[in-house]
């Protein structure tokens, strides 16, 4: 048996998550893994995910592990997966590691990217893969309470309940939002997410860039940790899994 | 009654192209839009459209003409359109134009994008949006080709046969390809289009690039107007028909 480290991309739209649900028949992005694995080496095999992306959320570079006695080179092993895979998912790269390697726990962090389309006109192209936010955006007040945000802090404010992390203290390297015309890309590189947190996050910075909200508020929803205070969840499909970094 | 012109967006992935097909089922964008309008207005009525994309082909600025009776003013249209519209086609613009208005006649020309990944890794997430090309490219000897297909030449070498038009001269007023990392992207300006002709041009430039084709072999087979003699005709997802020009 060896370990297996691959790197996935896939487009959220068709998965209800990358969980494994027991007793449903939803389509996840472990269940699909997990039949493609049983269909190229014939074994039934744990998978673990470096993060729980929820439906419609995507992924660029999502990691996962897994024991294998499969004999197909690692450099083989990518394309030979991607060809059991539907379209909609791929194996970007794989590694073999060593045992103690851990798609999760040894993640020193992540980095997500969430698109918005910032306009009052329709969106047909791009609806799976941004969210349409229709009021004008003050960009430096965004920016400047991205700034607030960044750093280290408990972003209790920012997770949703339903979680049962032991400490909700996490540490968001940057955060940055970039305007190109009508796109805004929000871009988070951090130690750890809580649940929810990235989408709470780009809600709380398009409320207060369209002043519904004030800078001085978010430090005080910061500061005293109240859930619900702050912004609305910013829909799924915006939202990017871009890296696990290692 | 008036005649307007409405701009349209749409995802072609699960649309049959543009033009609706008699006797058929399938979906086309001239179909979907005759019935939203019917629902909209109570009208059937005759649709033009600037450009017959094919299947998979998007848009992010078809243009339609069509006469309505609606009383709708013409700055609500639009939203009241898309309301009536599948998720996947929405109306960007709607403008009362004067009955000489003519979709496809009066256009000058039109501006079309092409999207190519550029790499061996599989492709999930934008498997739909753009056409993976898996070998490297010389973007100069791209550069080159695309020069000498710019400006007014007879392309009868890069249409398919099956239209029937009168001229095979047109002509491309640019022609540009830009690399960005991994990705690719032909635009291209021209008064007109053959049947196939910008997917036929890519597939070309693409063969030039990996060295399958020399600039000179582009000259000779342009020069002579012989089909099937240059690249593939490059897939239509790769495709957008960004504007049309008045």
């Amino acid at each position: 048996m060896r370990r297996l480290k691959v790197t996935l991309e896939y487009d959220g739209t068709h998965f209800a998550g990358f969980q494994k649900q027991a007793g449903t028949n939803l389509r996840t992005v472990q269940g699909v893994l997990g039949e493609a694995l049983v269909k190229l080496t014939g074994e039934e095999t744990v998978i673990i995910g470096a993060g729980r992306t929820d439906s419609g959320v995507h992924a660029l570079g999502q990691v996962v592990h897994f024991e294998t006695g499969s004999s197909i080179p690692v450099e083989r092993f990518c394309k030979a997966l991607s060809g059991k895979l539907p379209s909609d998912i791929a194996a970007i790269d794989a590694a073999e590691v060593d045992t103690s390697f851990h798609a999760r726990r040894s993640a020193l962090g992540k980095k997500y990217c969430y698109l918005v389309f910032n306009s009052r006109k329709p969106l047909a192209l791009w609806r799976n893969h941004c969210y349409r936010f229709p009021f004008p955006l003050d960009m430096a007040a965004v920016k400047e309470c991205a700034a607030i945000l960044t750093g280290k802090h408990d972003f209790r404010a920012f997770s949703a309940a339903g979680s049962s992390v032991k400490s909700t203290v996490r540490h968001l390297f940057s955060l940055d939002a970039e305007q190109q015309g009508e796109w805004i890309r929000f871009t988070v590189i951090g130690d750890g997410f809580l649940y929810k947190m990235m989408r709470l996050i780009v809600g709380t910075l398009l409320k207060v860039g369209c002043g519904k909200l004030t800078t001085d508020q978010v430090k005080q929803i910061l500061e005293r940790g109240e859930r619900g205070q702050g912004g609305f969840t910013a829909p799924p499909q915006g939202l990017y899994l871009v890296q696990v970094i290692y």
